[in-house]
């Protein structure tokens, strides 16, 4: 195998595949506005806003300006704060009541929704596919009049008839519709059924597709991923993954997918290094700590433990790393302060603190800190004061053995 | 679509899934053991053990009692236990020195691995595939004299040579290996790429296939399933997903993605209403908090905060859940203490408080709780304390019209 062959590429099979040119809609100002403990200042909204355009998302999505009184003023503020990367949405029923005050606030496209699955069309709004039909063809024609981007998209698309999703999106595709959008509302979603729904609504339709992922059963990266490869090209995330329920995509942990397997796109396209500030920033917005198991910023995620895996990545990193942490602004730990230790840990240790210790004797050092390791956790200070112990003591000898040396040449 | 159709059910037209028919092996007590924070005293191994072992997993792997003299003692203690449930297995380097070990312990299997990628043969062990079948043969029979279960295991195998793969997995199958292990190492795959080598795989050997998925690209979960499509039945998992860097396939995770597809095997065969104790159990002795968006045990897993989901949620609980809360012992939430409620949520809120309010009435107090939600955050008290201010003042005004009506009576 090549070096420079990446097994994680895109699959050279796909020939629709959109993984190495997708594009992001943020949508932490509005689906991450459903997560339970979010509640955004004005202000609040303004540091996000700038922050994604900083890292560079392509769009960003806000609540409903039917919302309230003050959701309207703060799309209307986002609009004016001449954003460079990001082009601002707002994301709206599909009603002519709601397009016609969206439309007036200054926001670059509108994203409209409606459910279509059984579920949905009984239980929340009662319409039937003509009625949604008649106004998705209404509100589409009017926003485009107005010359701004439309998108069309169902709610809780993978529990919808098949045949009425052709209907509906085969029409709006017809009438101009920039994206229509696929939604896993309820997060049940599995990849290869994305896959399968993705190829087939991409082979009967010219413009482009944005889907939606709910996290409820851990799926919603892996499946905008699989999305990308059937043919998607506009993925929707929120810092941190926020929203209903558990959320959707999480932007930090696409970004680890995506930079595997279109690592010069995404570099030149993102700027990663501000992954952890965009988390903390949020983190501290909406009162919740960073998962210890977050992709890329979770506190353990470039660091390693098992003394087979420490041997290896000190001899090169890339045996037991995917992702680069000096991608993302941040570094590699060993971990070799425990009873999984390796005697290559501990040699990378000894040469940290300077001191001179042959192979054979960090090897006995190790079985020391081992032993220890055994009997109760260990700090790094109490393996670096073992190695001390044990490398002062191995001097002593050694004094000891020349000033005999040297005694026994005087005595000569 | 019938009601009785899950949409999210195996593929008909995969014949070799095994997604009805999976096992769990947990690797809490050996990969958790790599997780940078875990100290595991034989104390909490023994709890953890027999906690998995109530939940119901099939198979509990635990650290080579090569590791020192500690882990020895651990694995012989644990093999004591007379679990009722799960079987338990030691995870070994391919050495014949390990596997000698490995079983005087008392372990009903042994799982042996060995680095077959580029990357790990130049940087781990620096053995050739001749090298590496030679020594897989003779723990493999070695193992298999002893009358225990064996499973052989690449690591890394999705950047090893597909050719060497095929090699080696035909070799040890004709040996008569029970599982062969297939393990994304560094957490780079996805589920296509998942798919298409199990299935290859699975076509060239009898035996079955155990997967071991980390979790650094967000996909752990996701190439869980996908692997099982393609004919895979053995999972590892770890409580809360902990091991190397960010981990592996989360258990309570992967039960929520299983029991959407295939509900009845799932909530016949697991204790699910166990998930929430086996995490908080294993997030007091490895001390980090259950993430946020956890799967199921999330704090906001059941929290519905949008309008339009908190009313469907009302009307029918599955327009918006694909899991269902008291399947895991735990309860919905509708959050309508916010600016994005919605007057149905209101309206169930006002019964919980056993007043009396017409549809009308209940729409303008919504707006009013809106209107304050605009302001500032509400809690559920100041809700609370609008919709009772407003329920005593209406009542005022009816008994105002009730008194001046009286008035008028008498004075006609």
């Amino acid at each position: 195998m090549s070096t420079t062959h990446n097994p994680y590429a895109p699959n050279p099979s796909d020939f629709i595949s959109n993984v190495p040119r997708f594009e992001i809609i943020d949508s932490t100002l509005r689906e991450g506005e459903q997560f339970a403990n979010a509640f955004f200042t004005l202000e609040n909204k303004i540091r996000i806003a700038k922050a994604l355009d900083d890292f560079g998302v392509d769009y960003i999505e806000l609540t409903s300006p039917v919302a309230s009184d003050q959701a309207r003023e703060e799309v209307e503020t986002i609009c004016k704060l001449g954003l460079k990367n990001s082009k601002i949405l707002t994301h709206i029923r599909c009603h002519m009541h709601d397009a016609k005050i969206a439309v007036e606030t200054g926001v670059d496209g509108v994203n409209v929704f409606i459910g279509t699955s059984n579920f949905l069309r009984q239980h929340s709004h009662g319409k039937d596919m003509s009625f949604i039909t008649k106004s998705a063809i209404e509100v589409i024609e009017f926003v485009k009049s107005k010359g701004l981007e439309i998108r069309f998209s169902t709610e809780d698309s993978f529990r919808s008839d098949i045949v009425d999703l052709l209907n509906i999106y085969t029409t709006v595709d017809k009438i101009g519709v920039n994206r229509i959008g696929i939604a896993d509302t309820v997060g049940g979603a599995n990849p290869r059924q994305v896959y399968e729904l993705i190829r087939t609504i991409k082979s009967s339709v010219k413009c482009e597709i944005e889907t939606h992922f709910h996290n409820d059963t851990g799926c919603a990266i892996a499946n905008a991923y699989t999305a990308l490869e059937a043919g998607a090209k506009f993925i929707d995330t929120c810092i941190l993954g926020i929203g209903e329920r558990n959320g959707i995509v999480p932007l930090g942990g696409f970004m680890a997918r995506m930079v595997v397997s279109a690592p010069d796109y995404v570099k030149s396209k993102y700027k990663l290094n501000k992954i952890r500030e965009l988390e903390n920033l949020i983190a501290e917005i909406v009162q919740v700590n960073i998962p210890f198991n977050n992709p890329i910023t979770g506190f353990c995620a470039f660091t390693h433990k098992a003394g087979i895996h420490a041997k290896a990545i000190l001899a090169n990193p890339s045996t037991y790393e995917i992702l680069n942490p000096t991608d993302f602004g941040l570094t590699r730990y060993i971990h070799f302060a425990n009873r999984l230790t390796g005697w290559n840990a501990i040699k990378a240790r000894v040469e940290q603190l300077n001191l001179n210790l042959t192979d054979d004797q960090i090897k006995i050092v190790t079985q020391q800190i081992k032993k220890m390791g055994d009997i109760r956790p260990l700090g790094i200070e109490d393996v670096d004061s073992i190695i001390k112990d044990f490398h002062s003591k191995e001097n002593e000898i050694v004094l000891d053995d020349e000033l005999s040396s040297n005694k026994r040449q005087r005595v000569d």
